[in-house]
C-alpha cells in the first residue's frame, strides 16, 4: 500500500533528500502535501513533479502567485498554512523536517490528527519535550526518530524490553573544529565552521556540530524519545561517524546500528518502519576499506555547549526551551558575521543564567518563553 | 518462573561458565541434569552443589561409584546416558555444550522431545546442519545461538524482518598464529596455539582459532541457524574481538553487538532470551578505554581452512561432515604432539579430495561418514 506523505520543510536538506526517497519508491510512497520558506523555483519544480494536494510557503503574495500557476493544488501561507499541511488529513505520516522550534505547534497538531509523525526537528523535542511526548502517549501516535544517532538507538531497541537498558550511547563526531582548542577557537570563521568533515547536512545543523550544541539537544531529545534519565544517556568522540550511536543493555551487550555517513538510510528507516527497503545508490558499510575506528572520551570542558545542554535538561521545565531560543538567535548572529564562535554558547549560558525555570509549563508559557528569549538575545547584541 | 536446564559438557569452558550464570541466578534456572566425561572430582563437586536429578558420565563404572555416593541423583553412562542428559523431558531447555559431533544424536533427540536448546556444539551443526534444523522446523523447536558470533547475529536480527538481510559479517581475532606468515608456522608448538589473545575457550576451539577453521565452522553453522546462502556470509579479521558480528540489510543499515570479550553473555542471553537479566560480575564495555578498533580483510591463502569450510559448505552433502570429522581427529592428534601444526588442514584438504559427496543423507549415513573419516585420518598417521 503507498504511504501518503506530508513533509515540512520540502527544500531543506533533510527535505530534499525525502523527496529523493519518494521519487525513487513510487510504490512505497506519495508525496500528499510539503511546505517551504523562501525558495519559490524550488516550491514550483516539487510542485510539478510531485502534484501535492497542499503545499504552505511563507508569504500570502508567493501562495497565490503560485495558486495561479498550479490550480489542482491549493497553496496556503504563513504558520496557519505550516501547521494545514502538517495536520493534512489524508496523510499516513508527517516528515518533520524544519529546522528550529518553529516546529512545535505543527507537530502538536499533526499528532492530534492522530498522524505518525517522522522527527528530524530536534528543536521541538528540545523546547518542549514533555508536552508532546505525554500528547503522543495520550494520542498513542508514534514518533519516530530520523536523527541518525536516535535511528541507530531506535533500530538498536528493535524487540528489546526497554526495561533493561543501562545506558545509551550517543556518538559524537566532534563537528568541524574537533581538533582545535579553545584557545585556537577565537577566530574560526563561518566557512570554516560550515565544513562538517563527515556529513552533509543544513547549515544550522553543521554550527551546532561545531559547538557540540548538536549532541547537547539530541541527549535531550534522546531523554524524551526513550524515556530515558539524564544520567543513563552518555556520549562518546568518535570521528568517522560510523557507528551511529549505541544501546548498553544489563547484561552488558551492546547493540549499535553503523552505516556510512548517508541521511538517507535514516529517512527511510523512519518512513518504512518496522519492514526496511533497498536504498538506491548507497554505498554499503566495507569496515576492511576503513581500516580503523576510534574512540574517545567526551571533553566538557573543551565542548562547554553539551555541558549547558545537560545542564538544561536536568534543570527541566522552560530551561531548554531557552537554552535552544538563545543557541538558535545565537547560531544566526554568528552566520551573518555579527558574533564570533566562541560568543554562541557565551550567549545561551548568559541566558540560562538569567533564567528562573518554570516547571511544568504548558504549551503557551514555552511559546512566550521562546520568544522571549530570541527578543533578548537580539536585543543583548544589536 | 525457574527454567530447569539439562547441560551436556558440565566440565568444559562453557559448561562452566553455565553453571556459573545458573548459581548466581537461582530465581531463574535450576540445573535438573548434566552431562561430563572422566572428571570425576568435579562431576562430584557439581552433583553436590546443584542437586541435579540425572548425571551421565562417560564410564559405567564411574556411574555406579557415583551412585552409591549420591542416592538421591540417578546417574547413567556414555553415550545412552548422554541422550537420557538431553531429552531429560522435564528440562524447559538444553543446553549444549560438548565438543565435537558426540553431540549429534543428543540433539536430534532433546528435539524430538521439543526441548529448547541452546547450541554451543556447532560440529553438530557443522556434520548435520540439513537434519538438524529440518527437525527442528518440524517440531518447532528453537535453536538458540550460543557462539559469541551467533548470538551476535541473532541479537542483531531482533525485530528484524529476515527477508531484508543482505549480509551476515563474521568477525575473526585470527586467533593465536594471526601475526605469523605461512612460513613461520612450520614449527609451531601446542603451548604456541593455546594461547588465544582474547577469549578464554576450550582446547579444540582454541586451536581451531588459530587454524581458522573455528571461523569456518561458524560460516556453516550461521548457514544453518540463519537459513542463509555462502555468498552471503562474510567473515572479517577484527583483532580487538569486541564487535562480535553483524548484520547488513539491504537499506545498507549494519547491525552489530558489541562487548568485552565474556562467553557468559552469549551464554546467559540464550538462556534468559528473549528478555535479558543483569550480568554479574562484568566488565562493561567502554570504548573511550578501548580507543581503537581494527578492521582487515580476510586472507583466504593465509587461512586455507576457511577457504576449505566454505568449499565443504557449498559442496554440501556429506562433505561437511568428512571436514569436521577430519579435523577434530588432526587437532586431538596435533594436542597429542603427533602432527605439526600445518598438517591440520593439509589432512583436513586430503580427506575432502578422496571424499564424493552423498548429497541429502540421513542421519544413519552422517554417523557412518564421521565415523569413517576419523579411522581414516587415524590410520594414515599412524
Amino acid at each position: 500500500m503507498t504511504k501518503k506523505i506530508s513533509l515540512l520543510g520540502a527544500t531543506g536538506s533533510i527535505g530534499t533528500q525525502t523527496l529523493d526517497i519518494i521519487q525513487s519508491n513510487k510504490e512505497q510512497f506519495k508525496l500528499v502535501s510539503f511546505s517551504a520558506g523562501m525558495n519559490i523555483p524550488k516550491v514550483k519544480e516539487i510542485t510539478a513533479q510531485f502534484g501535492p494536494e497542499i503545499v504552505s510557503v511563507m508569504q500570502k503574495e508567493d501562495a497565490d502567485a503560485l495558486q495561479a500557476e498550479f490550480p489542482g493544488t491549493r497553496f496556503v501561507y504563513g504558520n496557519e498554512g505550516l501547521i494545514e499541511v502538517a495536520a493534512h488529513a489524508r496523510a499516513d505520516m508527517l516528515v518533520n523536517a524544519v529546522i528550529g522550534s518553529v516546529g512545535l505547534e505543527p507537530t502538536m497538531e499533526a499528532i492530534r490528527e492522530g498522524i505518525t509523525i517522522a522527527i528530524a526537528n530536534k528543536e521541538t523535542l528540545v523546547a518542549a519535550g514533555d508536552i508532546v511526548m505525554e500528547e503522543a502517549r495520550k494520542r498513542n501516535v508514534a514518533l519516530l526518530p530520523v536523527d541518525s544517532e536516535h535511528s541507530a538507538l531506535f533500530q538498536s531497541l528493535n524487540g528489546e524490553n526497554p526495561k533493561r537498558i543501562s545506558r545509551l550511547v550517543l556518538t559524537a563526531s566532534g563537528g568541524s573544529f574537533r581538533d582545535l582548542s579553545r584557545d585556537q577557537l577565537q577566530g574560526v570563521t563561518v566557512e570554516q565552521a560550515l565544513a562538517h568533515p563527515n556529513w552533509s547536512m543544513g547549515n544550522k545543523l553543521t554550527i551546532d556540530s561545531a559547538t557540540m550544541m548538536n549532541k547537547g539537544l539530541e541527549v535531550i531529545e534522546a531523554h524524551h524519545l526513550f524515556d530515558m534519565p539524564y544520567d543513563k544517556i552518555d556520549c562518546l568522540l568518535h570521528k568517522e561517524s560510523i557507528i551511529h550511536s549505541m544501546v548498553e543493555f544489563e547484561d552488558t551487550s551492546v547493540m549499535a546500528q553503523l552505516g556510512s555517513p548517508d541521511m538517507r538510510v535514516p529517512i527511510q528507516y523512519a518512513m518504512t518502519y518496522p519492514d526496511r527497503i533497498p536504498m538506491q545508490n548507497a554505498k554499503p558499510l566495507r569496515l576492511e576499506e576503513i581500516g580503523m575506528l576510534n574512540f574517545e572520551k567526551m571533553d566538557f570542558e573543551r565542548f562547554k555547549a553539551l555541558a549547558l545542554a545537560y545542564e538544561a535538561g536536568r534543570q527541566g521545565g522552560t530551561m531548554p526551551t531557552v537554552m535552544n531560543a538563545a543557541n538558535e538567535v545565537a547560531v544566526q548572529l554568528f552566520m551573518k558575521g555579527r558574533i564570533p564562535f566562541l560568543q554562541i554558547e557565551e550567549i545561551v549560558e548568559r541566558m540560562m543564567d538569567n533564567h528562573q525555570s518554570i516547571s511544568s509549563p504548558d504549551l503557551e508559557t514555552i511559546l512566550e518563553t521562546d520568544s522571549i528569549t530570541r527578543k533578548m538575545v537580539y536585543d543583548m547584541v544589536k
